[in-house]
């Protein structure tokens, strides 16, 4: 599957369906939200809606409100993480709540939380299934911020175990990422046990998302202008918590140090530090083959799935393992 | 009507409602709600939508869930708004961010929006009217949102004129205050010339609200743990306005550059001279004679309700515009 040239001819369908609700001429708002949708161009979660509906043997047009709600759901959510994380670059643009201030940037994402409803409410398909819809999305909101208070959290704790990490990033990502694939079920008129399976597989290929997102924050920046930001950020990475269980009891002490500075406290020798560290146990190489592991095993759950499905959910898991950024 | 003896009876049905759904143990998170909602006793909006669904012949327990859903609405913006505010007092009480911090005062605000849905999702109607609550709830948070970016788009702005203003403020309130009482109408199953009725005396009752706090805000304080917070936060309310239309170029300049200042930096002096130039100007008085014309509209619109519903808007009015906080 070649992901640009899926976007290429699923693109327009989605981008119609956005632009049919963000169509209000108030400054700060409207403005803001195009800012920020334009900055990310793959639009991977609609076309995973897209994709599925149609392996389902449905026409992909019904299914374009709910795909373009996932994007504006998984768009709104970093509008506000970027400010809950103080983080000013994204996609290597100033994120909007450096760009409009943080009033606006809240505000932003609030509109486009209930945007996302509009979109689900506008498709055309029966009440039931829209209810479905509205749930599975509301489900996935909700765990979403569930694990988003596990992670701020985190950032306090000194003794993080990689029992809470999990349980964090479990929280944070497994229904969230799924959302595009069980909503085109659902609207598909599947059986719940497919539905069910999918969840499950999120609950591999979530965290397998997030470990990996941990690694590239060192190796490829994330489109944050810089690399190691989550270092300067005191997250408790999956590199953290393995480097934790592993170095003396000085390196222990130095470590949370650093991670206990504020962002603009810490120095780029703090963070090659940290660096180091990771490298000396092995933590970034530990985490790549997690990953891995949780990525083999979606892909298993994805065995037992219609042929068809299966070469979906196998080029998603691909995808968010192996993807630069 | 008396708001509390309604709200002793009525009361327990609301929270045991918002209670079912704010079950978690995730620490800052469920706690921060609580401890948010448990600072506001009055449940005024929960109590509009049982008062009004009862009048149409209907069994108070069934609107529950959506009464409730309409306080955690009531509630989420609120917290959502003291951040954008910097408000660091709300009902006498530290407001969230600052008991929290910002990342879990977004977060907490993100999960309430969610549950309002929950709460909604949860009645027991059939799914023609869920779907009809829903998209009227969701309806309201997005003309709020709107509203909000006027709003804080009028700081920057040096020549704010009535009209400005009152599309801010019609905006802001007019769905949203009367959200309950068009929910219970859709769910009693009303007639949409009534519902119309409703959202037209919101046109009207919203107004007056906003006018009255922003006269509250000069003379009782709203529980901001201070008289005249609008004036250090430079909000374009009536009081400003008005007196800007009626001063000098001298005063005008200096009330500028008042309103222009970080809160921080604006002095009690400051607010005493902008505080006696409202005074020079009759502005409180032009704002209250304001509002009272618009409660004074919204009644008319009343008029033409059944008289139990009557009854309900009249009262509704009156506490907008009497209140004291």
């Amino acid at each position: 599957m070649d992901i640009e040239e899926i976007t290429n001819s699923k693109g327009q369908l989605i981008d119609d369906a956005m632009n049919d609700v963000f169509k209000g001429n108030i400054p700060n708002l409207y403005d803001a939200i195009k800012y920020h949708i334009d900055t990310g161009g793959k639009r991977i979660r609609p076309i995973l809606a897209i994709l599925t509906y149609e392996a389902l043997g449905k026409e992909p047009r019904n299914i374009a409100p709910f795909a373009a709600a996932c994007e504006v759901l998984h768009n709104w959510i970093l509008v506000h993480d970027d400010i809950e994380d103080g983080d000013k670059m994204r996609r290597e643009k100033p994120t909007v709540w450096v760009k409009y201030g943080i009033a606006h940037g809240i505000n932003v994402g609030d509109l486009m939380a209930h945007k996302v409803f509009e979109l689900i409410l506008k498709s055309d398909f029966d009440e039931k299934t829209i209810l479905k819809l509205t749930e599975a999305t509301m489900t996935a909101a909700i765990k979403t911020a569930e694990g988003q208070a596990m992670d701020i959290n985190l950032r306090d704790n000194n003794s993080p175990t990689e029992n809470d990490y999990m349980r964090m990033i479990t929280g944070k990502t497994a229904h969230y990422l799924t959302l595009p694939m069980v909503g085109a079920a659902v609207a598909a008129g599947s059986k719940q046990d497919m539905i069910n399976k999918m969840i499950e597989f999120g609950k591999f290929i979530g965290p397998a998302f997030q470990i990996t997102d941990d690694v590239l924050d060192l190796t490829e920046g994330k489109g944050r202008g810089e690399i190691g930001r989550d270092i300067k950020e005191g997250k408790r990475s999956i590199l953290v918590i393995h480097c934790l269980s592993k170095c003396t009891k000085e390196e222990r002490k130095k470590i949370i140090e650093i991670l206990n500075k504020s962002p603009e406290k810490t120095s780029s020798a703090d963070v090659a530090f940290a660096k180091k560290l990771f490298e000396k146990y092995k933590s970034i190489e530990y985490a790549r083959n997690k990953a891995e592991s949780f990525a083999a095993q979606a892909k298993k759950i994805a065995d037992t799935m219609p042929r068809n499905l299966k070469e979906i959910l196998y080029f998603f898991a691909d995808y968010l393992v192996k993807r630069k950024k």
